[in-house]
C-alpha cells in the first residue's frame, strides 16, 4: 500500500468532512478520514494478518483476518461443536477426554503461537483450557486441534499457555489453588493449611509438537494468574503474576484486595531442569488424560496417565523467588529484550517495570525481605526498575511495539495508554469502547513484534453495535498504530469471549496450509478408498456402512437389513481431491450430529434407531447443482421382520418395487 | 449519507487509482472506488439492516449487520451452544426434545420474518431444521428461541419456514418422502407405492406467536424444495416447487434429472381451511414434540402431542393444482404485486415466469394436461406468463427490488442476474466468487422491498480469503443495487453454511430490543432475589444451591456437606439490572457446560460430583475490575464424612481455620 500514500491523503481529506459530518453525538466515533481506506479489504484481496483470538466461555478459538476484522474460522478445541461433529463423532470424541470423564465444554483464555529464537514459526498455535485444566495444541497447517493434555494437581488453569523462546515448553499456573494430595475432603476453612498451587512445566516436541508434562512446581496457596517466559538474557526463567496473598477463601473481592502488594513469582526453570536431571524430583500418583488426534488415521485416542514429577521450591531454595507487585497483578509481560518484566496491578495506579539484571543482582545479593511460604521474597526496590507514575487506572496487560515502547491496557480508565520502557514517560493515550481487558500487537510478546496494529479486546460493549437483546457480541478494536499516535480504524465483534489474541503475518501460516487430504495416505480402520470397496456388514448387533461420498451421491444409498436397536456405524470415506469441497453427512433423527468430511477424510457416526421404519440420509454441505439430490435412504425393521442386510447404488428392485 | 455525494465522487476518483493499481490477477476483485467507504461503519456507528442468515450445518442462526458484513450475534435454535449454556442448562434443554428423544444438532436452512400485510414486522424470525424436522421461533425482543414445533410424517423439512402475509401460517413440506403410516417397514423399492410427501400448516397466533399444526396435506411421493406464499391478490395460495417426479429412490443425481419438467405445487389454502371447518379432515395418530421457552420463569418446556389432522388432496380435488416446470425447479418466489410465480429449475437454461391470473383462468377453464398421482396438472402454457431467455446457468432463487426487477442467482455459471419482471428482459449481471446459492435483498421476499442491497450467499470459498486448512469459511458478497448496475463492495465470511437469509431496518427490531430481564418479574421456581435469600438445601440425594451473582462475588462462595454422587442443582440468579453485565458459572469438572446468565435471569446447572475434594466454581464472564477474584469452592466429602450442609459469604471459620 506504501506507494499510494498521496491517494490516502486525497481521500483523507475528502473522508474526513463526511466522517465528521455523519458523526453521531458519541466522542466514540473520532475517527479520522482514512480509516475506511485502512481497515478495508477489498473483494478478492487477502488480509494481512491472522488474529488468533481466544473464545473464552465459547471453548473454542477463533480466527480474524487483520485489518478487516472478518471471522475466517472457529476451531473447535475445549466444546464441541455440532456444526463440525467435533466431540460427536466417533473420531472426535477421546478428544475430550478427562480424568473427570468427557467434558464437552471449557472456557479457553489464551492464545500462544510456537517460537523459534523468540520469534513466531507459524507452525502451532497453544490454548489453555480453565475449568478443567487442560492444555491444546492446534496445527497450523490444518487448523485442528492436534494434542490435549490435562494438568492434574491444578485448579483454574489461568496462567496459561505461555512458551519459552524456543518452544522448549508450554507452561500452566493454577489460578485457584486446592488441596492436593491423599486427603483433599478438608474444611475450606482450612485454606492456609491445606490448599496449594501448582505451576506445570509441558515440554513440547521440537518435531511432532508432542506435549508431556516435564515436572510440575508445587507452590504456596495463591492465585496465580497471567506468566510470560523470559528471552534473550532472561531466557531460562518464568515469570508468574500472583494474587490473593492473603490467601482468602471466601470474598475475595474483598479479602484477597487486602494488602498493597501481591507478587510476581520468578522461576529459574533450567534450575529446575538441573534438580530433576538429578532426581530431586518425586514422582506423585496423579490422574490425568493425553489426547491425540493422528491425521493419517483421521482419529482421536486418549490415554490415562497415573503420576507427575513434582519438584518442591520450598525445599530446592533457588528455583522460585517472589517480587512484591503492586497491587494484585494481572498481566505479567517481557519486552522484546528481555530485560523489563512489567507487572500490571489491577488495584493499581502505576506500573512496576522489573529488571531482570537487577533481580540477578538482588538474588546473588540475597536482597531479600524474608520468605512467603519458604519461598525468599526478594525486595522491591532490589528488583525494580522504576514506575510509570500516573499511567491510568486499572492496568490489566503490556504488549511491546519491538521500538522501545509498551502498550497498556487500562480496564477501570478504558484506554490503552503507550509509554517508553526506557524513560516510562506516557506518549499517548486513546479511549476504548468500553473497558479493555487484553491487547494485542502482531508478535506483541515475542522478540520481533511486527508493530503495524495493535487491537483492544473490550469486556463491556453496550451501544457499540446494533443491539440484540440482552446478550450482546464482546467489542474489539483495531489502532494504526504506525505512526506516533494509536489511531482507531475500526470496531470489530467478536464470538465468545476473547481474552488474550495473538496474530502473525500471514505468509509465515498460509503458505504451509493443508488444502486436502489425500486419500492414498488415508490409513483410518474404516476407510473405503472406492466406491466398489463400499459395504454393509454385519457383526453381532454392530452394522457397519463402509459408505464413500463423492459429487452428489453416496455409495451405497439404499440399505436395508438394519434392526431397530442396532449400533450402526456409518464409515463414510469422502473420495473428493480438491481443496474446498467437503460433504456432509445426516440421518434423520440422530442424537449427536453431523459428520462434516473433508476430501481424503474418513469420518465415523453411530446411530441406534429406537423405531422402525425408512430413514433417509443426506449431504450437509452444499457440494454441487445436484447437492440436493445427494441423499439415500436406510430401512430399518422391527423385530418381526427378517430383513437381510443389503445394500446398493442406482439398482431398482423391480420385483420389489411392484410389492 | 444523501447529502455526501459529492464527498463520495472525490473519493470515488481518487480511490478508484487506488484499488486498481492494487489489484490483483483477479477479475474478482473488480470493485469501483467507494466500495471502501460503502461498506465502511465507523466506529461508534450503527449498521442499517439486520441480516439474519441461516447457519446451515450449524443448525443455528448468525445476525450480521449490513453494510460491514459484521458478525452482530449466533443465536443457538437447534444445535446445543456450549458457550450459552443452550441445551446444557436444566432451563434450556427441553428446547431440543423430539420424538426421537433429545436431538442436539440440525441443520437450519432458512429464515423467515414475519410479516403484517405482507411487510416485514419485525416481531419473530422462524427456521427450520431439516434433519430431524422442526419449525423454530425466535423472539425479535430478545434474539432468543422461544418455540419449536416438530413435524410428523415428514423427512428432510426444506421447503420451509415460509409464511403467509400476515403469518396466519408457517409452511413446511417434506424433502424426503417417506412411507406414513402404521406399517413404515417396507422396502425402499416400493417407494411409488408407499412413499408419500407431507406439507404441515402451522398455524401463529397474533399475539404470542404460538405455533400449533393446524393441518397436513398427504402428497404423492416426490421431493418438495422450497417454497412461498402468493400476497396480494394471490393471498390465500401458497406455491411449492418439487424435484424428483421420476420417484426415484437411489442415485437421484441420474434418476431424479430424467424428465424435461418437474411441477410447482399450487395450494389454495384457504380451500383447505373450508373444508377443515366442514370436517373433511382425518385425525391420525402422530407423535412429536412441542417446545416453549418461558420468559418469565426462565425455563423450557417440552410436551409431546399425539394427533394431527390431515388433509388429502387427491380427494379434495381443489386443493392442489401441479403446475409443470423446467428442470428439477429448486427456488419458488412470488414477486411483491403477488401476480407472477417464478420458478428455478436447477437443470434449466431459462426461467419460467407463471402469472397468478392465468393460473386461476386455467384452473376454471380446466385447462389441464391430466393428473399426477391423483392431482391436476395445469397445462404448462395455460399458467405461463413467459419465459426469461438464456439468462445464464442454474437458476436457484430469485429476490425482488420492488421496482419491478427481479434478481436470480446462478449455481452454475456463478452470477446475479437482474432482469425486468415485465418484459423479461436481462438487464445486468455480475459473477459471484464462487458458486452463489442463495441471494437475498433486505425484505426481497416481502410486498415491499428495502432494495439498497443484495447479498450473495456462495457455496465455494477457495481462495477468497487468507486460507485455514482444508476447513474453509463459507463466503458471502454484499452488491450495492442503487444504481442500474450492480456494484461489488465487500466480501465477508460467514459462520456455518448459509442458505436462505433475510435483512430488515434496523429500526424495525433495534427500538424494541430488551435490554435485561427484570428482577421484579423472574417467575424461577428457584429464584434468590437477594443475597440474604440465599442458601443450600439438601432433599434426599439432591442438593439445592439458591445462589446469587453481582459484581463481584456469588453469595455463597463456601459450600461443604455435598457428598459423592449428590446431584447438586445450582440455581445461579443474577442479581444486576443494567444491559450486558452477564455472569457466568462453572465448576470444574462438569460433564455439561457453563452457565451464561443475563440480568434478572436464573438459570441451573446440574453437576454429580464423583470424588471428593474441594471444588473451585468461577464467573466466566469478565464483569469487574475485580473479576478474577468472583469465585468460590464447594467441598464434596466422601462416604465416611458426615459433614453437615453449610454455606456462607465472608465468613471465615477461624476454629476450622486452625485445624
Amino acid at each position: 500500500m506504501k506507494p499510494f500514500n498521496q491517494t490516502f491523503l486525497i481521500i483523507s481529506v475528502a473522508a474526513a468532512s463526511w466522517l465528521t459530518a455523519c458523526k453521531p453525538n458519541n466522542a466514540a466515533t473520532a475517527v479520522s478520514g482514512d480509516a475506511a481506506i485502512k481497515a478495508y479489504v477489498a473483494p478478492g484481496k487477502y488480509d494481512e494478518f491472522y488474529n488468533f483470538v481466544s473464545g473464552g466461555f465459547s471453548g473454542q478459538m477463533s480466527v480474524y483476518g487483520l485489518p478487516s476484522g472478518r471471522l475466517l474460522r472457529v476451531i473447535p478445541v475445549f466444546s464441541v461443536d455440532p456444526e463440525k461433529g467435533y466431540g460427536y463423532s466417533e473420531n472426535t470424541k477421546a478428544m475430550l477426554n478427562t480424568s473427570h470423564g468427557f467434558v464437552p465444554w471449557d472456557d479457553l483464555h489464551h492464545t500462544e503461537l510456537s517460537q523459534t529464537n523468540g520469534e513466531i514459526d507459524g507452525r502451532w498455535v497453544f490454548a489453555n483450557a480453565n475449568n478443567t485444566p487442560r492444555v491444546a495444541r492446534v496445527d497450523l497447517k490444518t487448523f485442528r486441534t492436534a494434542e490435549i493434555i490435562e494438568l492434574p494437581n491444578s485448579a483454574g488453569n489461568h496462567s496459561s499457555p505461555f512458551i519459552t523462546e524456543n518452544t522448549e515448553y508450554v507452561v500452566a499456573g493454577t489460578r485457584f489453588s486446592v488441596p492436593i494430595g491423599d486427603n483433599q475432603d478438608v474444611p475450606i476453612s482450612s485454606y492456609k493449611q491445606n490448599f496449594k498451587g501448582s505451576l506445570s512445566f509441558i515440554s513440547v516436541d521440537k518435531t511432532t509438537g508432542n506435549m508431556n508434562i516435564a515436572f510440575q512446581l508445587q507452590t504456596p496457596g495463591v492465585n496465580f494468574d497471567l506468566s510470560h517466559a523470559g528471552k534473550g538474557p532472561s531466557h531460562g526463567w518464568f515469570f508468574f503474576s500472583c494474587y490473593n496473598s492473603e490467601q482468602a477463601n471466601t470474598l475475595l473481592e474483598v479479602n484477597a484486595s487486602q494488602r498493597d502488594k501481591d507478587f510476581i513469582l520468578a522461576v529459574n526453570w533450567k534450575k529446575a531442569e538441573e534438580y530433576l536431571k538429578a532426581g530431586k524430583g518425586v514422582k506423585k500418583a496423579s490422574k490425568y488424560s493425553h489426547c491425540r488426534y493422528d491425521e493419517k488415521s483421521h482419529t482421536a485416542t486418549s490415554e490415562t496417565l497415573n503420576e507427575v514429577t513434582v519438584l518442591d521450591p520450598a525445599v530446592l531454595k533457588d528455583i522460585c523467588y517472589f517480587i512484591p507487585c503492586p497491587k494484585s497483578p494481572h498481566g505479567c509481560d517481557v519486552d522484546p529484550s528481555g530485560e523489563y518484566i512489567v507487572g500490571s496491578g489491577k488495584l493499581a495506579a502505576l506500573i512496576p517495570v522489573f529488571s531482570y539484571t537487577k533481580i540477578q543482582k538482588a538474588i546473588a545479593d540475597k536482597a531479600f525481605d524474608g520468605e512467603f511460604e519458604g519461598i525468599p521474597v526478594i525486595k522491591y526496590e532490589a528488583a525494580l526498575y522504576g514506575e510509570v507514575q500516573k499511567p491510568g487506572l486499572g492496568p490489566l496487560h503490556t504488549e511491546f511495539d519491538g521500538k522501545g515502547n509498551a502498550y497498556t491496557s487500562f480496564f477501570v480508565s478504558s484506554e490503552i495508554v503507550k509509554w517508553n520502557i526506557k524513560d516510562l514517560k506516557v506518549l499517548d493515550r486513546v479511549p476504548t469502547y468500553y473497558s479493555i481487558g487484553h491487547l494485542c500487537i502482531p508478535g506483541g510478546d515475542s522478540r520481533k513484534p511486527n508493530a503495524k496494529y495493535v487491537i483492544a479486546y473490550n469486556k463491556i460493549t453496550k451501544d457499540r453495535y446494533l443491539p440484540t437483546g440482552p446478550e450482546l457480541a464482546q467489542a474489539a478494536q483495531i489502532f494504526d498504530i504506525t505512526g506516533d499516535k494509536m489511531q482507531l480504524i475500526l470496531d470489530f465483534p467478536t464470538i465468545g469471549e476473547p481474552h488474550y489474541a495473538q496474530a502473525v503475518s500471514a505468509d509465515l501460516i498460509s503458505k504451509n496450509s493443508t488444502k486436502f487430504y489425500r486419500i492414498d495416505d488415508n490409513a483410518n480402520a474404516y476407510v473405503t478408498k472406492g466406491e466398489k470397496e463400499s459395504k454393509v456388514v454385519r457383526e453381532g448387533n454392530k452394522v457397519h456402512v463402509y459408505a464413500t461420498s463423492i459429487r452428489s451421491h453416496f455409495a451405497p444409498d439404499n440399505i436395508e437389513g438394519v434392526k431397530v436397536g442396532d449400533e450402526v456405524y456409518f464409515h463414510i470415506t469422502n473420495l473428493e481431491q480438491d481443496w474446498d469441497i467437503p460433504h456432509g453427512f445426516a440421518v434423520k433423527g440422530a442424537n449427536n450430529a453431523e459428520l462434516l468430511i473433508m476430501p481424503g477424510e474418513t469420518q465415523t457416526l453411530k446411530w441406534i434407531p429406537e423405531k422402525a421404519g425408512v430413514y433417509p440420509f443426506y449431504c450437509t454441505d452444499f457440494c454441487s447443482a445436484l447437492h440436493q439430490e445427494m441423499s439415500g435412504y436406510i430401512r430399518v425393521s422391527g423385530p418381526g421382520n427378517n430383513v437381510p442386510i443389503s445394500f446398493s447404488l442406482g439398482k431398482t428392485n423391480e420385483a420389489e418395487a411392484a410389492k
